[in-house]
């Protein structure tokens, strides 16, 4: 793995392990934790968290203008999936695979979680696998080349 | 009163006595005058105001790791009240009593401030009580202890 | 406070400690027994319950023709809040601060007990705050003088 | 005019001058005024107001046994115009003509005025004509026979 | 009666005699004869019937533009009412009482055919009492002067 | 059978043999006579009918209160079934079996008669079989004992 | 052949070579070639065409009072199809066969394209079968007597 | 009882002890033992149980062909009573009375578990009764001869 | 001719003679009589029914797979027209012309039988001709080659 | 400017000045002394009024048969504008450029004015910029040759 | 690895190379090849295709009752994904692990597509990664061992 | 020219190059190129561009303290133009025109891009005329002045 693989993780999930038990079951390792692993296995790995929507389109752009150093990146947007029109119109003028993670079975929560406006515009969704759903989108960037 | 309380605002509640004086009909003052009389009854009492969705979700944040020190959050989040997934991801993980106020009555303005995402994660509501309403959040707030 | 204020409290309100303590937490205490602390505070505090809605609708206009006694009326319509446009049309008709009241969130529960058709055309709304909230809406009254 | 005529008024029609003017444009009389007029018309007519619901279909029933007696009945079931399936089911199963009236154009107004679920089973609606549409039911009523 | 009322009747409404007799059950005369009839009542009334929609359109800011010579209109806009938005404009622009009328009960009929676009911009209207309707419309408007 | 059943009918049903015989196709009986002869089969079983929303509330609370003494309810709501939260909300709080009854196939009938609000609170609902379904309605109570 | 057989086109369709020829596939003929060829196996064929709704109501009426006179109307009613409840009364007054035809499969364009307010009224619909459908409409025709 | 009554099973419930308790509360025992019971009160009573739409048709048709030698049928079609207009059409088609039994209350539970396609077609609906709703079912039927 | 064309039926239509007159006006005779009578204008024509989903897609595959030898479909997919994505899918995927054939007007029934899920993926539609519907249906296949 | 460019206006627009002056509010000179202004401006100008939908699409189908000398068409359907297929159709069939203007803003106003049919097949819109939209379309036009 | 895992494809994916390259673009490959391979790394991998949806019930039952023997199942419904509460019930009656594949993005297509009846009861979802999926979906499975 | 106008650009409008060429079909240039020559044009002209929703509510604040010196504002907010109350309000309390400009024809596009929050808050609207529309945006300002 020569280029590099950039997750990013939208609004809430820096506080992944105080949320609702029930519904992110594997959260006893704190994201940082989960993290460490994974960048042991792809050592180019590298990691953005922000509450902020435009941080978030501001980094997509980032990555673009730098594509050629990239495979690509798995995007957990949080609350912003269901509502951001302009993180979508972001992934869509991207170049590069984007995979959409969610750690939660969103469609078995309330009803403005139901549609994601990001997946249409992203090379793939993995969803409702818990932690391990990072890996896999890794995994399905790779398998792209 | 020993714990803190905060205020939060948010977009363009730092303008209010420029909005329409038919649906926020107490404004003759401004919300700064309205805060420093406030402010001589509770004295541990804090104010932030913001127009960025992720300013708000920060602060949320900050409050909730130093929430031994906090009796509670009084929010009015404006425009957010009815879109942001975000903001109401950032309530649900917090501990503390979060009242959400509203100075006009938003049920009988436009249709898309007639629901609020916010309601259902909050302590409770006080709506179209003009600038008492924050005064009434902080006695519920402080009748919880 | 030397005018009265009303108290009505609608159908199966009268039954309050027996409803689901998972949504009316507070209710370790009757309403009566509720009451009687308030009554201490504001002596001239008045209360009334019916199951019908045509009661409910007698009540507020007598209190109409007698508003010179009263500073206003906190209204807890039950399950007519979301069905009652001629409980509606009496609170439109009158002419003294009407303060509409839910102990529990009710925007939590089913989604018939979403709208409140009795909103638009109170003063203001106290919601989810537990039988506090009928104290907090005599204030709310008595703020307006 | 040798049968009886019934006009029955459903709840808030017994404040109608109270009513918003902008709505209710013909109400600087009573409805006790106009109808005395009315009365020296139709010497036979009879009047009902009640803010129940099941009065107004007690009565419907009434007349319904009493039927050889009368020519019809002219109802403006106010804010039940627009909710009671009961009163619907009523007059349905009345055989005598039964005459929708309102005074204000309904469908001008909010949302939940718009559909009337007794129109359908009434012989005939009349809307919007002021307080003029009584007398028009009465005469549609006597045209029929 | 100095001044004149003009009827107006919309598409098919030449054609009313050959109409399903369940919905349309008073038209064992054809509307001519019905219109003789009234004319002997009402020496003034004129009548216009077409097809076309900017016809109609035509007609009514043709008696517009006369309204000193007019009483008022009754319209039976035929099956305009419910997908008309340009006739509903002619009719709101024009000074003169315009009184809707229609034979049988919409409402009782196709779903497309339950909202009448027209209703809110005229003075009333009159619904399902046959062809009856038209006399009590001529009253209601000669009851406005 | 010791403890009492009781069966309540809302409203219009004490017309039973009035309505649509298409619709309740075995009403040749009246309810009176049906009640009759289940009575005989039933010793203890007591009936209670009322047009009005409130009394049908106050009867569930009452049989509520003495509830040691009563196997069930068999209710037929009539019309407040698919518009009554106050009459859900009453059964919702009681302790004992409620069974829900239609006469006809409420499902089959007017858009509005589709939902029942009283079904999610009731133990069970026999719909469409005809007078039949009271008799149904009482065995299946008596079988949960 | 001895009584005539009608073919009506709506608005634009005498542009039918201009059309978008993804949708219109089988138009490099225009509608005047096909029809010649039509003309010469079925001779009692007529043609009408207007971009008006009044004109093509008064048509269908004129074919109607001629009735004895015509097998029936094939009718491609362009954009009205969708809009016109004018069109579909003059079609449902009418006694002799009316076949509806669609060059195109409407139901794959524009979402308003998708209901056919003539569909009910007609005796049969041929979509989607390019101008074969008028030849097929009016064997549909000739096969009903 | 001479003729047979035959209980049709849907998909799944072949493994009603599996499914979830909280739902199915009385399943400790199987469908098995209960129809075993059942057949002892009823002893000409037959069951049928696949997961195959089109199996459920088949049966339907073929009791259809048989309809002297049977009183009637009592199906509970599982999942497909939400969606299958095929089953729907196949109980139209019959002759014989047939019953609908629901063993939960599915209007307590998913949303496209609330409306039943095949409830208008029946004879009646039994629902929420737990596995006595087969019982209740039979005796539906016999009451019917 | 020289390749065949099949006919697929689909669910109860192997009933048609018993189904409902009012909507199936044409069916004194059997499918099999009407099928008789085509095969002698059409000898290579074959048919073929079943109710179960998965035989009608097994069939349209296996016609696939054979197309050389065949024209084309005409198929009436009964009420797995409304639901069927999977038949939907098997007839995209198709390279021989596919005709859908409703013997009644759906669009006049129920409201689930308004959508056909199968009409956008067919080459043609012929709705409400009767039996008639599948000579047209067979000549549109031929037409087109 | 060699070519000539086209305004239409659809109907009641002939009748500006009459027309709400809260909406219409630059409407002080009639749209006849606006186009001589325009017309002093761009003298190959023409203007075309009608309250006929035929008369609209007659006029552009005229204008697409001479398109050879129209650079493009500025038009503002009025009414139309929601409920015309016909005149999109007609537009969509257009080669020239044809901007759609509205002088008031049409979102702000009824919920049947909120959609523009035309939009979609324009090549722009201006919108709520008064007369002054006229003269900015015609721009628009210009620039783009 | 020593249990099994099962892959099921349901209807029309055995002709997968088949269907439209635009959305299914990795299909160059047929769905046999591609399981060859997988079979390679993965030993003890069963498939399983049917376009019968009965038949996935009773596979998934069949596994159900060896769950021994199974780590899991991966399952491409295809278009029983939107329309079977059926295999819903079956998976949510099973123990094991099963996940949810697509082979293209489904929210990107037609919007019967758009909702996945499935995912609210498996374990999780792959969508939009090709074939890929498949092979993601069992080391997710694997994953959880 | 002496006061200065404010172009403000949204999100993502940064790339406009990078933008699907068959949406933005004159984006040969970049903003910031057409901006120079637009500058060149009005000397005054200022440009602010950011994908962060709190800094464009920022400076429409900005310009609104200083509005003595703006003569008004053009803006594209791009993707926030469907979701931001917040934006609008910011817009609804300023007192200089503001023109919102669309370069694409949005309601060709995506479901979620059919209605702007804007528009009813802003002067006028400028849709789906590329870039020039930024310049009869300025036009449109000056002309009000």
């Amino acid at each position: 793995m020569e280029k590099k693989i950039l997750i990013i993780n939208g609004p809430n999930l820096n506080l992944l392990k105080y949320r609702d038990p029930l519904i992110y079951s594997h959260n006893e390792q704190t994201f940082q934790e989960y993290f460490n692993k994974l960048k042991k296995q792809y050592n180019k790995l590298e990691y953005y968290q922000s509450n902020h929507e435009g941080d978030l389109i501001d980094k997509i752009q980032e990555v673009e203008f730098d594509s050629l150093n990239y495979y690509g990146i798995v995007i957990n947007a949080g609350g912003y999936t269901h509502t951001s029109i302009t993180i979508r119109d972001a992934i869509e003028i991207s170049h590069i695979p984007i995979i959409e993670v969610h750690i939660s079975n969103i469609v078995n929560r309330e009803n403005f979680r139901k549609e994601s406006l990001l997946s249409p515009v992203c090379s793939g969704s993995i969803i409702g696998l818990g932690l391990d759903g990072y890996n896999l989108g890794i995994q399905a960037i790779l398998n792209k080349y």
